[in-house]
């Protein structure tokens, strides 16, 4: 077999563990991230350039076979120049879709996956006739360049109507605004599937996550759902992939409301509330991706028991309690410590939920995050 | 937690397995090796120099917090030379034990773990006596440098004597000779166990071995062994780490004959036995040396259900068989193909004995390989 070198736009911890998924299968890689300091370069080449350069691009397309992403907001254009020198995938259209929070949802409903009602918002007057339409609370979001609670604002009052434009209305023309009902979920679920070349569709068990201030905290697998829910959720995203024509992993977001699954977003690369396939499934998602990417077979989405995700944000904690636990396993990104930043994560997996909630209580008394655990612990329980 | 950086002498694919395993634990890495091609160097960085360079060992414990091997025949004098400046794991004396088969066997019987007769063969006439003594067929090894079956001289008659010192009696002052008796073994297994700083120890599930020309060819775990003869396979390799004060991971491989357990050699090292652990087990036995020789608690040993690995020598076949089976895991070392070298490796892994059994059939027949597979798949179905 000849090698085949992977190129990764984005060079952050998705990159990492896909170079670290990869290495196995002989695959070599090549990163390309602005960031100097970008984690993946530790394990990897990396090409230090913005996502624009079109000659940095060029001289990068030479060296790969491929080209895949870690990071969905590299724009379109450059997406497009490189498929037009390399195969890329996911292709740049489903790319596209992804970007844009109107597309997407738009997307959503010509497909007939439910949501929750959204708006396209130019003005502020557009907003108040919305808000008046949505109930409150609501919420205004830029439809371009958001991630992980970033360029948000929630309305709670029609009073918070001017501050949500004040705070928003700037990004109109440069990223357009989009204006969400609110959906009082008890629970948020994510799918995580891979398609391949040939169309062959898998996903892995659906997976409950909880989020604070916007950013995954923990995520379970397999998720609390009724068999009806759990099949919707894969039906849900399988259609949504034949759609794109979509080749990788990604990840399909949605909230639980009584029997209900309303879509969220999806995140068309691998995903953090994955992150436990590492260890918890046959075989992870970054293989898996770079399986679709490549052109192998893929790999069996089996569980392997009960697998529960701690992300890290800011700091590493100490190793030590979660390696200490039969079922622990340690992800150090090798990140400089910054507020806020994923760092790392943490997967405790177990055959029996009743040990894996038993590990976890261990893991967030000893690190002092009970509250980080107890979602989790009290689904493993219930 | 500060960096803490890892320097490996050897840089081929036991330490580029130590690098997939240790960067997730935030671990660094820096290789030494006397190959500029050396397979580790494509996800590390690699000083090339000679063992015996000590101006360049000097320059490596500069950069590294601590230093192990992926090859245990680093000149003694090297190794001691390291640990002057640095902490080595495993110590040197231990790996000039393992190194020298006599010293290795007489070991083994201080300690009363049970081994074939032995002894120590310094002229012809010596091995003329040797040979009578022990009955026929025996083996002449050189003491020190030998592996995969090289350095070897298999006596069938006593007209083979004057040939076998033809062939070996040239490396009596520079590696010494030891004539072993032979043994009409049923089977080969080996006990991979992992020593922490601390003293703990830990084993995984006893593995089966079958060699083809002195190469290991395939690995089964668990291997079909009595309780009896577990529990005693474990306890020799318990034995021997303790005495040799062993931090990382060694393996012991011992001859089946009847009930009886006869010890063959110890490998100072993460070993070829072991690769199964990376999927079949919690923790591998690459994380679970890399936690020792850093200080991290050791991971569980414990199994995920039954896993075979296959080794791939001289060049890597296809990838799909193994990668279409639901539990197929495929590793390729990145290494130049080469006549009986060790490119790459698959493992299988499933819940069922069965279902491992069924699976390695396919694999055989579509690889054109039913000969590899066949033993552990009698083994089974037994």
């Amino acid at each position: 077999m000849t090698t085949v070198t992977v190129g990764i736009l984005g060079g952050g911890q998705l990159a990492r563990m896909m170079v670290l998924a990869g290495a196995p299968m002989g695959l070599r890689f090549e990163l390309f991230d602005p960031a100097a300091d970008a984690c993946g370069g530790q394990l990897a080449p990396l090409q230090v350039a913005a996502f624009e350069d079109e000659a940095a691009l060029a001289a990068f397309a030479e060296r790969v076979d491929v080209v895949t992403f870690d990071f969905e907001n590299v724009p379109a254009r450059s997406a497009q120049f490189l498929a037009g020198r390399v195969p890329v995938y996911p292709n740049p259209d489903a790319l596209a879709v992804a970007q844009d929070r109107l597309s997407e949802k738009t997307l959503f409903r010509q497909l007939g996956i439910p949501l929750p009602a959204f708006a396209d918002i130019g003005s502020r007057d557009e907003l108040a006739t919305r808000v008046a339409e949505f109930g409150l609370p609501c919420i205004l979001k830029t439809r371009r360049f958001g991630y992980d609670g970033k360029g948000q604002f929630r309305l709670r009052s029609a009073a918070d109507i001017d501050a949500a434009w004040d705070a928003l209305g700037g990004q109109v023309a440069r990223t357009g605004l989009i204006l969400e009902g609110f959906v009082a979920f008890e629970r948020e679920v994510s799918v995580v599937a891979v398609r391949g070349q040939d169309g062959e569709f898998r996903a892995w068990p659906v997976t409950g996550n909880w989020h604070v201030e916007g950013v995954l905290s923990a995520s379970l697998a397999p998720a609390q759902l009724t068999p009806a829910q759990h099949d919707a959720a894969i039906g849900y995203a399988r259609t949504l992939a034949e759609r794109l024509d979509y080749v990788g992993v990604f990840a399909l977001e949605l909230f639980c409301r009584g029997e209900e699954l309303l879509a969220n977003e999806m995140a068309p690369r691998v995903h953090n509330s994955g992150h436990w396939t590492i260890e918890g499934s046959e075989t992870s998602q970054f293989e898996n991706h770079l399986r679709a990417v490549v052109g192998l077979p893929l790999g069996d989405t089996r569980m392997l028991g009960h697998a529960c995700m701690l992300n890290w944000l800011g700091e590493m904690p100490d190793a030590d309690a979660v390696l200490a636990q039969p079922g622990g396993h340690w992800h150090d990104y090798g990140k400089e410590p910054r507020d806020g930043r994923k760092v790392g994560h943490a997967t405790l997996r177990e055959d029996e939920a009743g040990a894996l909630a038993a590990a976890l209580e261990d893991v967030g008394q000893q690190l002092g995050r009970p509250d980080q655990v107890a979602p989790a612990v009290a689904a493993l329980r219930d």
